[in-house]
């Protein structure tokens, strides 16, 4: 089984290592379209655009399963995506809604992730299915604050304590109730989070979308992660700045990439 | 005279700002590469081939002379511009490293941008044409902060701390001397100019690359500013997110932005 992973750049790759844990018998194709992120702040249309052109490029390389490891393409394209390919694919944003409706007792969890993201109101609307209410926060400076590598630094600390705060006044003024669990909306998010822990009240549970997301694919796929049988082969391609990805993706991945593979795609 | 303004996004507004102040007489077009930014990620073949099909769309709509409003491309794209078309360019780097070596009497300055810029030493390279000594620091969260709106923020004046001490950390350890001369390298920072008078020593004097590019341009067209004869005609362009261009945009160029269009660019 060859799984493709795509993500406009390195956080994907969260999904990749939460993936290589639950199903380490498959091997992985991984796209990062990094001459064209970030998607976050992008219209629906050109993000659409974008990662259709990503999955054909999976395919082409014999992709069997695509998983959409970025939250705003999950957000803005999967209809687009679902209706360009015959494949089965799945995106972070259902998985993530599902673990956090499943953990919530309070049915109210709050939703952090991009302005892409939060703005389609996507996790809002797969959580509501669930029955859950969702308390949604744009948090715009995380990425590039982890991308900095500032993930135990007080600067980040203190930008989480003023958007966390803004969640917890939100909810506040509404009459739902009090959320008891947090979804990490956004693929650079796992990095932070020995910092939320350290800031988010003791009883505030957070939802990994990857650990989700990589759960969800060994469920469909019928595979349990009992039978390593060997090292995955897992390939790596970029649309831009190889170097940049192999440094700043290892720390993502939690494991050495030696070789990323430069591609063009078409606009 | 029909002026033609090129950027990755909204922040070469400042440039073009610092334009109408000084060529009020002058018509402006002004493009935004909005679906592919940011430049300062990318690598120097990706961001060459950008802004030559960036240059070409404002030549085809009646430019008759190109700014290069962006560090990045400046830095990185600006011998594959002048290569591409026939018409004059000026970038923003030669005006910048120009107005600092004129301000500085210790002949070393600090430049800081992002990450691109910083990497192609192309401000050290024009600064050390001039005999001037440059210590150059990429300063990647400064661009989201202003972004976010905190250009007063007591986050992003504690990121300007830390930066700016590494900065000096660097002249200490290095025998050519004090610098008295920051230039702001990157066409966001002018509205951190409050925040980083603030921060930095008293002496230090800033280089703002805008004004000193609208002066020189002002300067090859032999043009003063003292013929206002009436409101000058700006059209301004997008390759995505129009409506966040107009938003964010009005307050780099300091005055309402009423219409953008959407625009596609070949890859």
């Amino acid at each position: 089984m060859k799984i493709g992973v795509f993500d406009s750049g390195v956080g994907g790759l969260t999904v990749l290592h939460a993936l290589l844990d639950a199903i380490p018998q498959a091997d992985y194709l991984y796209l990062g379209d990094t001459a064209r992120l970030p998607y976050g702040s992008k219209s629906a249309t050109t993000i659409a655009r974008y990662a259709v052109s990503s999955v054909h490029f999976l395919l082409e390389q014999g992709a069997e399963y695509l998983v959409i490891a970025c939250n705003t393409a999950s957000a803005l394209a999967m209809n687009d995506i679902c209706a360009a390919v015959s494949t089965e694919v799945l995106g972070v944003i259902e998985p993530g809604a599902r673990a956090a409706s499943a953990l919530s007792h309070s049915k109210n969890v709050c939703v952090i992730g991009t302005a892409a993201t939060v703005g389609s109101h996507a996790y809002q609307r797969a959580l509501a299915k669930l029955g859950v209410n969702a308390y949604e926060k744009a948090c715009p400076l995380f990425v590039p604050l982890v991308e900095e590598g500032w993930t135990e630094h007080p600067v980040t600390e203190q930008v989480a304590r003023i958007y966390l705060e803004e969640l917890a006044r939100e909810q506040c003024s509404n009459g739902n109730g009090k959320a008891d669990v947090l979804v990490l909306g956004c693929t650079h998010y796992p990095l932070l989070k020995p910092l939320l822990h350290r800031v988010l009240p003791p009883d505030m549970q957070l939802v990994d979308s990857a650990q989700a997301t990589a759960h969800d694919v060994a469920q469909h796929l019928g595979l349990a992660a009992n039978t390593r049988r060997r090292e995955p082969n897992i390939r790596f391609f970029a649309t831009d700045s190889v170097d940049k990805f192999r440094l700043l993706g290892s720390r993502f991945l939690r494991r050495e990439i030696a070789k990323v593979e430069l591609i063009t795609l078409p606009e």
